[in-house]
């Protein structure tokens, strides 16, 4: 009998569920707004409904179990979420177990931004390699890390922040509490943050302009400026490139990874930020230069910078996932989940 | 039968041999000096003969095999240095091929610095931890990182460089390429160069009367004048203490370890620099405030910096636990490396 698992992302504005079978094709997929207002119960309410309509289109093979992204810090012991500023009311709540007690199918939960490493590594641009680093580019800067094909959740569920390295030890103050984070550089907040500080030095009549239009400053409208050869829309991108690149230069040298893979919505700016990026890595990493590609010589030799693949679709595949590792693991130590 | 292994610890300066039983007992250890200047085979030579030395005195153990830490990056999967500033002539040469032709044993050769991280996971203020990242201080800052009681390696062998981890993007430049790297703000010659700034900037005649002595300025000896009270020396190495804690707060974020392991002859110094550590881990780093030993509660949950216990002898126990580690990967998967 094949089988299948269930992904899922639960966004702050976005519930999107996706059955997914062994050899990660996609069988459906399905959206709904998320009606995080109307509270903790609300959701998993209509999150469970979704699912069990899901899984009755395939009644001829075999549910794996039920993979959910959170945005937020997950106890992976407990299955509760420690911290999750886009979830109110959920922390201290047994999400896991009440999800399952209803379904009757195993769940794991894991942070959204892991999911959309492993959703890299195992379908998208890191397919071909067991060790990934993946960047997210959002309204924050998120991460996470794959060794040997799963994810890295470090001692408490807390690994894989790479938004909050410092890159700056003086700069912009972020919200966790550090200077010059590498989220306060090349986020699309950050991108935003810049812009309206070149308006305020009156620096750019043109971005100045384009925040008073009636769709505002954005990252991606920044990045549109650039792209028609605005000097300071590219300069705000060669920062991001250049914050970008310290950053990895200083991941290269610690972790001698064979890909990183950046993703999110910031990726779409990716030809404005590269070239500062790998002038940065280059001049800052002794094992990017050892390895470099047009350098190296054999497969799997090479540090791969890329583009992540899955676009929007990473975390679903990656929370998918999540289930199919735990049966493997589980077939390995010559247990069963359920009698 | 009882089993040892020989650790060996090729140093510019000293080679030194060690005979370490399976439960981490040391049995012998002699130290002679290493004439590297009289060429590589020459060393290999006596570092052989020493070896057969040791092994003959325990004609009623089993010999393991034989791991040898030595200072540069190694080719893991060719046994080959790639990289060894202090051993010239050694670069593209079948090291432990070679060795283990003469000796007629397993031989693994290990960067020294991750020898020592695996000394301090075996036997020292690691052993109750299965992860761990050690950063070690001396005329440079180097490092090793341990997951799953064992060295990473990353791709190429290369991985394990916390000293190159960007601290100040426009710091003092390091001969890796970078500037501002960890290791130009936190090794012993980044001390000893930041005390000659501070008497070329005419702001500490104590320096300046330590530096017309006869032996002259050392980190040891700023380290001596930051504990009698000298403001000039206390201030380096609150400077020290900063760029430590910036790096560590990145790593802490990026992993998330149960510990973290400072040693080298530089963590001499530990009472000078903490304070500034300290606080710039727990300004910076969102994780290990949330882990942080005066917080957290259970065992395990907590995230621990503190020094190494070995002294000098970690890496030398740590090369011979390698033969240890790979002899039981060997029986796990059922083979013999000889028939």
């Amino acid at each position: 009998m094949p089988t299948f698992a269930i992904g899922v992302d639960l966004g702050g504005t976005n519930l999107r569920i996706a059955a997914v079978d062994e050899h990660g094709t996609l069988l459906e997929k399905t959206t709904t707004g998320t009606q995080v207002a109307r509270g903790r119960d609300f959701v998993i309410n209509e999150m469970c409904e979704a699912i069990r309509a899901a899984v009755t289109k395939f009644p001829t093979s075999t549910l794996v179990g039920i993979g959910i992204g959170v945005p937020g810090i997950i106890d992976m012991g407990t299955g509760m979420l420690r911290e999750s500023p886009n979830l109110p009311g959920w922390h201290d709540y047994p999400v896991r177990d009440e999800i399952e007690r209803r379904l009757g199918t195993k769940v794991i939960l894991e942070n959204d931004a892991n999911s959309a490493a492993l959703g890299e590594k195992w379908l998208g641009a890191a397919r071909d390699y067991d060790d990934m680093l993946m960047l997210t580019l959002g309204t924050g800067v998120g991460g996470g890390i794959v060794f040997g094909g799963r994810v890295w959740h470090g001692a408490r569920g807390m690994a894989g922040e790479p938004g909050h390295i410092t890159v700056e030890p003086d700069g912009p103050p972020c919200p966790c509490g550090n200077r010059g984070c590498l989220e306060q550089l090349a986020s699309a907040t950050a991108v935003v943050r810049m812009a309206r500080e070149a308006i305020a030095r009156g620096s750019s009549p043109a971005l100045a302009q384009a925040a008073e239009a009636s769709d505002g400053l954005s990252a991606q409208s920044v990045y549109q400026m650039a792209v028609q050869g605005d000097n300071s829309a590219q300069q705000i991108y060669r920062r991001v490139g250049w914050a970008l690149g310290i950053g990895l230069a200083g991941l290269i040298n610690l972790l001698n990874l064979p890909i990183y893979v950046i993703g999110g919505g910031g990726a779409n700016a990716w030809d404005a930020f590269l070239p500062a990026l790998l002038e940065e890595v280059r001049k800052r990493s002794f094992v990017y230069r050892a390895t470099a590609p047009e350098d190296a010589s054999g497969p799997g030799e090479k540090t791969i910078i890329t583009r992540a693949r899955l676009g929007g679709d990473a975390g679903l595949f990656g929370a998918a996932r999540l289930p199919m590792l735990a049966a493997e693991t589980a077939a390995d130590a010559g247990v069963r989940w359920r009698a």
